[in-house]
């Protein structure tokens, strides 16, 4: 861990029963709100200061489905045993000590874990410094959770600042 | 509904990832932080503005432990389809329907809703009016969800407060 070189930060938007997605990966209950509704959740800021992210398959896929590119400008690395693709904007490795040499060789400074699965590694693994939930005042019932077993270990995190936005959205950012 | 003649709110602690407890029925996760840490977590305001508490028996089982009886001066409807007690500080009902009419004909003018499945009933139905959840800084992995199936449909809330209390804790407000 003392040698890791890079930050790992991760934003993302769940229902209050902690749902990422849909059983579908639908997320129009989360993102069906207007920017001036819900107002500033920080997001373009955080990007700013991110050079890397770091997803899984399933992240990547959904991605595509957007009809343009979220990313430009940015290395992304996708974690998948089994993507094949010629998709010249993404790295992809085949295990997550492959990933994470890969950061580590691309002199990633600042990496954005994003997805359920990626997250729920990085903080079994210990390999994550921050975590930004932000909060839709909705119960979906079912879903992509976004957290998961954790191998029977606690993980204690340290609350830096949280708040309520527009339309009833809340945040709260951690530490870890 | 209409002619519902009570209020119903619901206090809780949950974990980062949603569990009211351990798969054993362990809080100390949550109840291990002292209220100096803590700050005010409102507990106290709301207790005293509630006649009537209703739980399952699972929670009611879990209050037996505490080795007191916190519910001193206020009614206590149980809801079980087996629980036998000559335990007189309580009132069992066997089925939800004979539990609201119960409610009703006790006069119950404001009802705290407590245990996981007793909250999920009560929203499940349409019943639950208020909703504080207050969230400690730790992922236990696994346990008892606070939240559980909608039966297909979601259910929105509005955001009413939100803040940090002291030791890592959150607090969100939400009617419904």
């Amino acid at each position: 861990m003392s040698e890791r070189t890079f930050r790992t930060a991760v934003t993302i938007g769940v229902s209050l029963d902690g749902f990422i997605a849909r059983p579908d990966g639908d997320i129009e209950w989360l993102t069906g709100y207007s920017e001036e509704e819900v107002g500033d959740t920080g997001y373009q800021e955080f990007m700013a200061g991110i050079d890397t992210l770091a997803m899984g398959r399933n992240t990547y896929e959904k991605v595509l489905t957007f009809g343009f590119w979220p990313y430009e400008g940015k290395r992304v690395a996708v974690l998948s045993t089994t993507l094949t693709t010629d998709d010249a904007r993404i790295t992809v490795y085949r295990s997550l000590d492959e990933l994470l040499a890969g950061l580590t060789d691309s002199g990633a400074e600042n990496v954005y874990v994003d997805g359920g699965r990626m997250v729920q590694t990085f903080l079994r693994e210990g390999l994550l410094d921050e975590l930004t939930i932000t909060t839709a005042p909705v119960l979906i019932g079912s879903g992509i959770p976004l957290f998961g077993e954790l191998g029977g270990k606690d993980i204690r995190l340290t609350l830096q600042s949280a708040k309520a936005l527009g339309a009833g959205f809340t945040q709260a950012t951690y530490a870890l």
